[in-house]
């Protein structure tokens, strides 16, 4: 077999087999396939397509490049909750102890990756002490002890995808369907949960930019879960505006403290209940939707989910008077209030365009391993629809440099527009997908 | 400017601009972009397309890439020839001292490149003492003083099309019309020729399979020739069955001999009597095709024309015994006979499978800078539409190896089709391409 020949039957738009596919990936791994034939073998997939089958063949030759992780040793039905990733996403920190406190083991393991800001690793790290690595017995033990673990995921655990990622980000060729389910699905069927929830994020601060392009991914990403013999739904949701009012890795770790203790901004709680009740029927603990959101709303208001997170910051090394006091969090020495220019309705606060405020602010990486500025950040004080007069704060600008928070007060003026109501009142849940139906509401 | 917005643009179908086209070449060949983002913009050029206008700037950047070689300083209307490439392809060695002894200065610039058989400079260097290394000067004094030189390319010309085809050839990217024309024109271009003449080659043994797509890439050439400034044009010429009868290095400079003594191959006469008339035409010393032919047959028939070959090996250093007497030439300890096992009409000699066979006997190159038997290939005894009896010679296999030999004669025995006679009867010119018109016979 030829990778020459592999690109070309690509190029010519034809199937690839199960053979080729784990040659390409076998060999890429090994470095024995250069990188300037697997970039034209991406290219071609990206422009040619991948099938079903294909795709299902990509994923499990990406998982089997590395180690997979057997999570057989902790009780119950394991469930794992994955994001496609957007602005202000801090779901995992509040999701997370709020159904491992209605009995559901939550284990979940994440990479560090790029984006607007760090992932859920570095948001924990702003507690002091958080230890994110845990040996493979810390994790059994902890999730069978208090039902929760959160820890990063082995570097052995799908290199294929690693490197590949890598590569598709410098050669244009990221956002096309199939790559991006193999790759999510590849590192979330690793690990051997039993049940898998996707929550595809749609709108101007996603990967996927219109509902069309989500309900392809969701409907991609199940049909391999469930090919691979794993219960998988996915949600699909709005990820126009960022979730909650913050967006900055200890101002996300405070947004999610006050969800858990029922003070949280009304989208990022609805978003936890839709989860939440998805991944008790999952576990099999309720029966229907309805159960489920009352299960996660009792855990909220006797404050079981919040003992669960002070259980958990607990139990890996962290400090939780970090937890119980908030102030204690990374601080940035200048705090700058955004007022409104203008009086009417917040038509849009594009997500993306936060991201990339972000960045400047340094609470997002650009480059791999580049230091984070755990402070740093923008906590809003309005959401879309909501009505502002002029003065009012629009949000609050967290930065350790008065440049940057300058050029972000900037580009913030313009981000969050305001004029007349919008005509049509915004979403928060889009739909469902199962493996057998697409459901829209 | 950043090579990923580059690739992104062309991916999605866009033009790419000329800075852009120019950024990308200049960059490639100092190394600054990688070859893994080349090759992803390989891919999406392949697919996606590139236009007249981009097509003709990639041509100028990938010229601009290097060093240009100025012959004004030779005498006269000074005319290139560049074939596509096909197998027995020697119309250099016969078509060059022809249309000199006919007063037109040719000057014949070649790569090494890889191939069925070696290219022109590794033929000649079957004949004792020839140099294929000329300076400057010493090709523009041959050139004043006996119309013709034949010597290697300056690694410094052209470097952006070295480095590209090296990638495209192991990124399944080499078939694209765009590519095919920017890569030969570039370097036709590069020689400040007046004028080109391109022998578009068509058929089994040839780059272009099919007329269509050579009249495309006729067309292609043509356009950027003239939109360079210089006058262009093509021929479409047959490359079904070998040209000729010898395939292989001296043998094919045996038969050039042969052909400037008037006693070559029917098809290959024929096309020099083509080429050159075009050329005389080109450089302004005949009127029509008519008085074209009738002075190429007078230098075959008054020996001018062999005359002047052996004045071209004298000149480069050669040692003129070998013409004269063409069994110095490198010989093969082994020449196997093989005859036919049927009667009939010989329907085709695949010239693509030839070519393998001479690869097998190491007579071309698959890797740079391999080293080739000059000795080794095929010499036929009959072409298509023939007539064989049970028992006729088909052709010769020399080799310097019998297990080749062996493997050789098992597959000629196969390409070597005989049947009913063809239907249609074989054409060896099917058209001509100008700037104006395409004229099909």
């Amino acid at each position: 077999m030829r990778m020459y020949d592999i690109i070309k039957k690509k190029r010519d738009g034809e199937e690839l087999s199960t053979e080729e596919i784990n040659f390409f990936i076998e060999n890429y791994v090994r470095d024995i396939i250069p990188d300037y034939q697997a970039s034209a073998l991406l290219m071609a997939i990206y422009l040619k397509k991948m099938n079903e089958r294909e795709t299902l063949d990509l994923t499990k030759a990406i998982i089997n490049s590395g180690e997979t992780v057997d999570l057989s040793d902790i009780k119950g039905i394991k469930v794992d909750k994955h994001s496609t990733g957007g602005v202000g996403d801090k779901t995992t920190l509040a999701l997370g102890p709020m159904v491992a406190a209605c009995g559901v083991p939550f284990v979940k393991m994440s990479g560090r990756g790029l984006g607007h800001t760090g992932g859920t690793l570095d948001k924990l790290e702003s507690i002091k002490g958080f230890r994110v690595e845990l040996t493979r017995d810390e994790l059994i033990d902890n999730a069978n002890k208090i039902n929760i673990a959160i820890c990063s995921q082995s570097s052995n655990i799908t290199p294929g995808d690693k490197k590949l990622y890598g590569l598709r980000d410098v050669t244009a060729t990221v956002d096309d369907i199939s790559l991006i389910a193999s790759s999510v699905m590849s590192k979330k069927l690793a690990i051997k949960s039993d049940a898998i929830l996707l929550d595809v994020k749609i709108g101007k601060g996603a990967f996927m930019h219109d509902l069309k392009d989500g309900i392809e991914l969701a409907k991609e990403m199940v049909k391999i879960g469930t090919g691979y013999g794993r219960k998988t739904i996915a949600v699909l949701t709005n990820m126009d505006e960022p979730l909650g009012y913050g967006v900055g890795n200890a101002l996300e770790v405070k947004e999610a403290i006050e969800t858990l203790k029922g003070r949280g901004p009304r989208d990022f709680t609805e978003l936890c209940l839709i989860l939440g009740s998805k991944l008790l029927i999952l576990s099999q603990k309720v029966k229907n939707e309805d159960e489920g959101r009352t299960r996660i709303k009792e855990v909220i208001n006797n404050g079981k989910a919040y003992e669960k997170f002070l259980e958990l910051v607990k139990c890996q090394g962290g400090d939780v008077n970090f937890v119980e006091n908030t102030d204690l969090l990374p601080k940035s020495t200048y705090i700058f209030e955004l007022k409104s220019n203008k009086e009417g309705h917040v038509r849009s606060i594009n997500a993306e365009e936060v991201g990339k405020c972000d960045i400047i602010l340094g609470a997002g990486r650009q480059v791999k391993n580049s230091p984070l500025d755990l402070s740093a950040g923008i906590v809003f004080s309005v959401k879309v629809d909501d009505f502002v007069k002029r003065g009012d704060t629009l949000c609050y600008i967290h930065s350790n440099s008065i440049e940057k928070e300058n050029e972000v007060a900037e580009k913030l003026i313009k981000i969050i527009e305001i004029g007349e109501k919008n005509p049509v009142e915004k979403k928060l849940l889009y739909g469902e997908v199962t493996k057998d139906e697409v459901k829209l509401y």
